[in-house]
C-alpha cells in the first residue's frame, strides 16, 4: 500500500500483531530482536537479530527502514535519538516521548504540568529507610513504592503497608531509581487506546475496564461496565493526555476510576497495549492497523476507532502459561468450541504466567459475553446452554390484577407462537406502587425492549410505567363491568404531551403482542419477516373463507 | 494450538490467507510454490520451492507436514494420491474429490448422479465442427463451450453464438477436452461457502451475490440481494452438494438463480474462494480459519459460519491491476479513508487485471455499503457525504391531508430535536389509495423502522397502512370540527385482532414522535439514553415550576 518499510524495535506479540496488520496492507516490516521471536515468525522478509537497547543494532535496523517504531518503551531512547539525527529515518513515537514515558516519574510530572490529574506522588531522593519514613509521614500507610524505570506487569511495584516494611521494600527494589505514590483507593481500572496522527489529530477507542490478576492485565471488558458519562469522560481525558505528546502512533492510557467517579491517569504506554487487543475483533480498525496507518501517514478517518456495531460487547482474556505446561490450551480449545470467540496464540513456548496468547469474545450483550467467558475459563456449563438456554425476555407483559389475565393471556399466546422471549407478571399501580416503580425503572437495563401493560377502570398502569421508563409501552384497555372499557381506553390513550402510551383496542391484547413483535422488528429484521408471514397467512385464511362462502352460498354458510 | 503442521499446495493469495489464519492459532504451515510467492512472504518458517504439479515436490512437502491441503484445484491429483498411499500424511480435500472437481464435466456428472440440479450439458466427443453442429441442434444457439480442465476466471469458456462461430470456438479452446452447456439465462449469480468437518457435518456461510466483470469475480454482496427464502434455499442446496464429497475442508459453491427463482449449481471449488473473502470481516470465523480448523480437526461450533451481527451488510470488491501500473492503489487509498472498509493486499506485483488484493466493506445496511463502494471505486462524492450526509429516514410521518399538518408538524419538530432522520409527506387512504399501498408496502425495504400516520374523521389511514406493512404504525387521531376527535380516536384504536395500531392521544403528535424514538431504542440504545435525558429535563422543568409556585405563591404565579 505504501512504499515505506517499518522497522519494529521488539519482536514480541505486539510486534507480531503489528507485522500482521502491515502485511494485510502489503507494507514491509523488519523486526529487531532475538532470532525467531514471535514477530519474526510471521514474516519471511529480512530481520535484524540483536537488541533494541544496542545503538549499533538499531542503526542496522534503521538502514533497512523508512520509519522505526517500538512495541516496548524500554528501549534505548538516546540511541534512537542518535540514529534519528545521523540517519534518514523517521521514528514514531518520538524518542523524546519514549524517554519521557519510560521514566514513570518524569511521565507523571509531564502530565501534571499539562493539567492532567494523576495520583499524588513524590520522587524518592535516596533509597533509604529515613526517606521512606518521610514519605510515610506525608502520604500515610499503605503507600506505593515504584521503580521509575523498567517496570511493567507489576514488576517494580511494592506496597509499603507500614514502617516495618521499609527495609523489605528497599531490598525488593534495590538499586533502582524510585518514586512513591499516595495509596489510591480506586473503584475500577479503566483504559483507553488513542491513536494520534502526524497532524496531531487524536481518535479515542472505546473506554474499557481492565481487571488485573497478580499484577498482570487479565481480563478486559469493552465497553467498561460504568456509566456512559464516565466512559466519555475517560475518552476525553485520554485524548488530552495523548495530545501532550508530539509525533504520532497509538498510545494506551490506563486510568483509575475513583469511587466519586473522578478519573486519574495511572500510566501511558506509547505503543499498542494489552488492553486494546479486543479491537482486533470488536472495532472498525484494530489498534495495530491504526498504529501502522499513523506511523506511515495513511488515511485515518474519524470513526476507525469506534466499535464495528452499535451494540458491541467484548471481553478479552489473556492466555497465560499454566503451571502445568500447555494446560492453558484447554481454555483455547473451549474457546474454539464457543461461537463468537476467537483465539490468538503468539508462537511462544509455554512458561507459568507467560502471556502466550489471548481470546476475544464479541457479542451484543455483556451478560452473554460473560457467560461465554465462564465456559471458556472454567468449563462451567456446556456451550449448549449458551446456544439453547432460555433467552432473556425481550417483552414484559404486566397487568394490574389477575382478573385481567383472561384478556391478557391471549396476547401472551401470540408472543409464544412467534417465539418471542417474554415474561408475564402482576404489577398494580394503585396497590403495589413501589413494585411498579421498581419494575419500570429496571426494565431497560434487564434487556426488556417493550412493555405491554393491561389495565381496566381508571387504568393508570400503562401511563405510570411509561413515565418511569424510556422503553415503548403498549397499553391494553380492559373492559370492566360498566362503561364498556371506554373509561380505561381514554385513561390510557389521553396521556399528556411528553409521555406516550401506544394504545390498542379495548381487550385486544392480541394486537398489543403483534405490535410488540413489529417493534422488535426495528432491532432485528427477522421479526418483520415473521410478521409478513403471519399477515400472509391471515390473508389466506380470509381468502379461504371467501371461497367457502362463494361456493356454499351465504344462506348455507 | 495444534501440533499438526499444514502443507499448502499453492502460495497465492488464498494460501496467504490460510497461512495468516493458521499463524493466529500458532499452527505451522509449509507452502509449496515458487520462491517468495504471496503465502511464503508472511511466514518465516520452512517452505518448499517447486511445483504443485510435480510428485517429487509434493513428496518433499509431505515429509515436513501432517496434513496437506490446496489453495487451487489444478494440482496433480494422481500425485497426491500416490503421496497419500506411500507416506504418513492426511490430505484434505481428498485427492479423489480434487480429481472429480478439476474435470468440470465429471464434477457435474457427479452432482447430477446425486440429484443436484445443474444446467443441461453434454461432453464433446471430438473437437470437430460437426460435433458442435450436433450440439447446436440439441441445445440451440447460443450455447456455452467449456474446457473440462484448467479453466478458471472465465479462461476456458467460449460463447458459441451461431454455427458461424464453430471454427473460432475450436481454435480458442484447441487441444483441450471440452463439454458444452445449454445457455442459461440466469437472473443472478449466487455463491455459498460451506465448511465440512471430518465427521461429515456441513455448515453453510450466508448466501452471497457475485457480480462478474470480464469473467472475473469482481464484486460480492453479502447477503445476496434476493428474497430470504431464496437465500435459505441456496444454503440448503450448497450443503447438499458439499455432502456428496467425503473428507473435509471448505468448499465454494457457485450457483445460477433463474428468473423463476430456481437454483442450478454452476460449479464447486474445493478450497477457499474469492466469493468468501467478505467472511474475514463480516462473519464469526473467516473461511480461512474454518478451513484450517476443518483440516486439522479443531472444534467447529454450529454458528462459526454466521454473520457476526444480525444486521450485517457486506460488500467485497477485488483490487485488480490497472492498465496504468499501481493506479489501482488509488481505490485502496480511498478505502482507507472510508470508515467500515478494510484493505487486503497480497504482496503481488501489479499487472493489468491481476487480482492484487480486495476491499471489504461491512456495515448494517446494503444501501450504506453501496454508497461507500461508489466512493471507493469511483471517488464519487467525498467521504464526508457518507459520514455527514443526511441519513436514510428511520421514521416516515404521513397524514391524510395538508389540513393535518398543523397538528403533525409539532411531532416532526420533536423528531428533529432528537436528531432522528425522518421524512414527511401526504398519503390519503381515500383520495390516493394506490399511493398509500405503494408507500406502505415499500416502507420496510426502504429502511423505515416506524410509521407515524395522522388522520381525522373516519381516519382509515393508520389502520390501512398497518394492514399493508409489518412495521409498527403509530396513529394520531386528529380533532375535526365535530365530535372532538373521538370519531378518529375510535376509528384508529379499535382495530380488529391481527392488525395493531399504536394509538396516542387526540392531536398529540408529540407523543407519537416520542413513541417512535422509544421504538428506535429497541434497535439502538442511544435513543433510550436520549429519551432518559429528555424525561429528566421534563422532570427538572416541572420541578422548577414547583419551586417558582412555592416561592411566588399560587395567587401571584
Amino acid at each position: 500500500m505504501d512504499s515505506k518499510t517499518i522497522g519494529i524495535l521488539g519482536g514480541g506479540q505486539l510486534g507480531r500483531m503489528i507485522v500482521e496488520a502491515a502485511s494485510r496492507l502489503n507494507i514491509k516490516t523488519v523486526v529487531l530482536d532475538a532470532p525467531n521471536s514471535p514477530a519474526k515468525q510471521i514474516n519471511a522478509g529480512e530481520h535484524v537479530d540483536g537488541s533494541f537497547n544496542n545503538v549499533d543494532d538499531i542503526a542496522r535496523l534503521a538502514k533497512k527502514c523508512d520509519v522505526l517504531t517500538v512495541e516496548i518503551e524500554h528501549v534505548d531512547a538516546d540511541a534512537l535519538e542518535l540514529v534519528r539525527k545521523s540517519m534518514n529515518v523517521e521514528i514514531y513515537p518520538l524518542p523524546e516521548t519514549i524517554k519521557l514515558i519510560k521514566d514513570k516519574y518524569l511521565q507523571k510530572e509531564h502530565l501534571i504540568s499539562h493539567g492532567i490529574k494523576v495520583a499524588d506522588l513524590v520522587a524518592v531522593s535516596e533509597n533509604s529507610e529515613s526517606a521512606l519514613a518521610e514519605i510515610g509521614a506525608k502520604f500515610g500507610y499503605p503507600f506505593m513504592l515504584k521503580s521509575r524505570t523498567d517496570a511493567y506487569d507489576g514488576r517494580g511495584n511494592f506496597v509499603v503497608k507500614s514502617p516495618e516494611f521499609h527495609a523489605e521494600a528497599l531490598e525488593f527494589l534495590s538499586n533502582r531509581p524510585l518514586y512513591a505514590e499516595k495509596w489510591c483507593r480506586f473503584a475500577k481500572e479503566l483504559a483507553v487506546m488513542v491513536v494520534r496522527t502526524i497532524d496531531g489529530e487524536v481518535h479515542a477507542y472505546p473506554t474499557v475496564e481492565t481487571v488485573h490478576k497478580d499484577n498482570i492485565c487479565h481480563v478486559v471488558y469493552a465497553p467498561a461496565r460504568v456509566l456512559d458519562t464516565v466512559r466519555s469522560h475517560a475518552q476525553i481525558l485520554a485524548n488530552s493526555a495523548v495530545k501532550t505528546f508530539p509525533g504520532c502512533g497509538i498510545f494506551g492510557v490506563e486510568m483509575f476510576l475513583l469511587p466519586d467517579n473522578e478519573l486519574l491517569v495511572n500510566e501511558i504506554a506509547p505503543r499498542p497495549h494489552n488492553s486494546g487487543h479486543y479491537t482486533i475483533d470488536a472495532c472498525v480498525t484494530s489498534q495495530f492497523e491504526a498504529h501502522v496507518r499513523a506511523v506511515v501517514g495513511l488515511p485515518m478517518p474519524r470513526n476507525v476507532t469506534s466499535f464495528s456495531t452499535t451494540n458491541t460487547a467484548a471481553i478479552m482474556v489473556n492466555v497465560l502459561g499454566d503451571d502445568v505446561p500447555n494446560k492453558e490450551l484447554e481454555a483455547c480449545s473451549r474457546a474454539l468450541e464457543t461461537p463468537h470467540a476467537s483465539v490468538y496464540l503468539y508462537g511462544k513456548t509455554t512458561r507459568p504466567k507467560r502471556k502466550l496468547g489471548h481470546i476475544n469474545i464479541v457479542t451484543s450483550s455483556m451478560a452473554d459475553a460473560e457467560e461465554r467467558l465462564r465456559y471458556i475459563m472454567e468449563g462451567r456449563a456446556p456451550i449448549l446452554s449458551i446456544q439453547e438456554a432460555k433467552e432473556a425476555p425481550l417483552v414484559g407483559v404486566i397487568m394490574g390484577s389477575d382478573s385481567d389475565l383472561k384478556a391478557m393471556s391471549v396476547g401472551a399466546d401470540i408472543l409464544k407462537k412467534f417465539g418471542v422471549p417474554f415474561e408475564l407478571t402482576i404489577v398494580s399501580a394503585h396497590r403495589t406502587p413501589h413494585r411498579m416503580i421498581e419494575y419500570a425503572t429496571k426494565a431497560a437495563e434487564r434487556g426488556i425492549k417493550v412493555i405491554i401493560a393491561g389495565a381496566g377502570g381508571a387504568a393508570h398502569l400503562p401511563g405510570m410505567v411509561a413515565a418511569l421508563t424510556p422503553l415503548p409501552v403498549i397499553g391494553v384497555p380492559i373492559k370492566g363491568s360498566t362503561l364498556d372499557g371506554v373509561d380505561s381506553l381514554h385513561s390510557i390513550v389521553q396521556m399528556p404531551r411528553g409521555i406516550p402510551v401506544a394504545t390498542v383496542a379495548i381487550n385486544n391484547s392480541t394486537n398489543a403482542a403483534l405490535l410488540a413483535v413489529r417493534i422488535l422488528g426495528a432491532a432485528d429484521p427477522k421479526w418483520l419477516t415473521e410478521m409478513t408471514n403471519y399477515m400472509n397467512s391471515m390473508e389466506e385464511e380470509v381468502l379461504a373463507k371467501v371461497e367457502r362462502l362463494e361456493t356454499t352460498g351465504y344462506d348455507k354458510y
